[in-house]
């Protein structure tokens, strides 16, 4: 990196972070170095946001701040890991002050309530790309994986889902708005713009769940990579998928689409033996709603509604490369 | 990432890398688990290529590919770490098979060489953007750093400088071609576009050299970080700068210049006391070349041509944001 570029990151960026006792050598040369604390390994992730694909050209360079450094812990928050570090590689058309003034504002906000530093980046010249990875501490044998659900695993989803999903159509105009008022769009607007990673309720999982994944996809994509990766079927209840204050008041067949295949809600989905069923009830009992439960391989993936009918789905996951 | 953007990260990079010991968990969930040896930190950096800045349209894949990771592993070299991981944030106009497939053979063969395992990445539809992120073994204490040159100290580059710059003139046609045979042209170009990284001289300096740096934006930006960071100065003799064959048949003033100010050389600059001159020169005599000595803070930075007279630059670093 040139020093002009490294002046960029450095006025806009270093000193808006916090600096952790375990980085030994932050931003500045040619590598970061940075140390795990003993029987810690290091969870690594990273995403890329691309203007036009993943966010609109006049979105607030502020919420953009923080939603590129948002999916990045949403992952950490899948694997139960504490979040420690992150690298941001910017790609900008030119220098624009505010914009960089605005951007660095959401992100070091995010970054400081999760205690995770800025420790190197990249910045260069071109079409606006962010590329975030973000670094976290876990033991390696507690992480929560993709692979370990059981048959019987009783599933849940933590916040309520289709929010996210819901303000894209309502910014695209898909949605009827009318049913809406001005506070639920502005609630439904916020759910995709300043996602919530779910780090303190990963940390309770730990030990207990023996699956997770957070939903960028959708419910229906991401609750697939579980079983598929796990070996076993899935059986939710359309009912029971929790919605909204703003969601229950558009169309219902509509909002059920949206939470089950809409992407960006970065809610965490997680499976949980039985016996663990009151101990989470009691602990997460306001932060997650059981789904359905996990079958035999056999079964497939089925969604059924309270009557036992089979739902049949409207919509499909994101997908940056549609066929 | 969606199914099909996993797809193709799975399709065309998993099958190529190999797998080590310390990956606890690589591509596949919401984050790898790396393992660190134990007594060891890791070395992180990142870093960008974005079509049309850091590359021509045209650029072989293959050689693209070795270059995205070329310019990581030249970082870990730069403070002596171990490659160990590496991940990739693609951003890809379309789903080009043979461009995949060519970037990918690229990538896997300089990856292999350097037993870097891919862990992660995203994919993701846009104007060509490739982040690669490295991470390395390191002791802490052992790593090279930019801040530790000593008054005194020997200066020290790898290889030799300006090729990289000398190829990217030529193919800008800024360069008089005629004294150039093909042979010559040739071997430049794959200087700018198959940089080695110097990850194994790098290892021989650890405990002896008191700083290093890799000459990614020129060797005076580049030295300059060194000088700077250690509060020390530095004095070059001109006729010092190795210079190679293609590089000595072209005009002197402009070959020294290039050396100076062209950036993307990959080679290593180094700091080693005197008393270690011998060890240096008897261990990597074929591999680098003392070309000045570190000097008081208030001397600044000198570069001088073998009669003592000042050698005043042409060019400056490569930058991406002239101002």
């Amino acid at each position: 990196m040139s020093q002009s570029e490294f002046s960029i990151i450095a006025q806009y960026f270093e000193s808006l972070t916090l600096r952790r006792d375990d980085t030994f050598l932050g931003i500045g040369d040619d590598c970061a170095i940075l140390t795990c604390p003993a029987g810690h390994s290091v969870a690594v992730s990273i995403d890329t946001l691309v203007e036009g694909i993943h966010f609109f050209s006049d979105v607030d360079p502020r919420t953009l701040g923080h939603k590129s450094l948002a999916v990045g812990l949403s992952d950490l928050a899948a694997m139960g890991a504490t979040p420690a570090w992150f690298t941001l590689a910017l790609t900008l058309p030119n220098v624009d002050e505010h914009w960089l003034s605005q951007f660095s504002l959401g992100l070091s906000s995010l970054a400081k309530y999760h205690n995770i530093q800025l420790v190197g980046g990249d910045t260069t010249r071109g079409p606006l790309t962010i590329s975030i990875q973000v670094h976290g501490h876990v033991k390696a044998n507690e992480a929560l994986r993709r692979d370990g659900a059981q048959v019987g695993d009783l599933i849940y989803v933590t916040g309520t889902l289709g929010d996210a999903g819901a303000a894209l159509q309502l910014k695209l105009h898909n949605l009827e708005q009318s049913v809406l008022d001005d506070e639920d769009k502005s609630y439904l607007v916020s759910r995709l713009e300043l996602p919530t990673p779910r780090i303190e309720i990963s940390h309770k999982l730990i030990g207990i769940a023996t699956s997770a994944i957070d939903i960028s996809d959708g419910l229906s994509a991401d609750l697939g990579h579980i079983i598929s990766k796990s070996g076993v079927g899935a059986e939710i209840v359309i009912e029971q998928l929790p919605l909204s204050v703003a969601m229950t008041k558009i169309d219902k067949t509509t909002a059920y689409d949206l939470a089950l295949t809409s992407g960006d809600d970065y809610e965490l989905c997680f499976t949980v033996p039985p016996q663990y069923k009151k101990q989470i009830e009691r602990e997460l009992a306001s932060h997650c709603t059981q789904i359905g439960v996990i079958t035999e391989h056999s079964s497939g993936f089925k969604i059924i509604d309270k009557k036992g009918d089979v739902f049949s789905l409207q919509g499909k996951g994101y997908d940056h490369f549609p066929s």
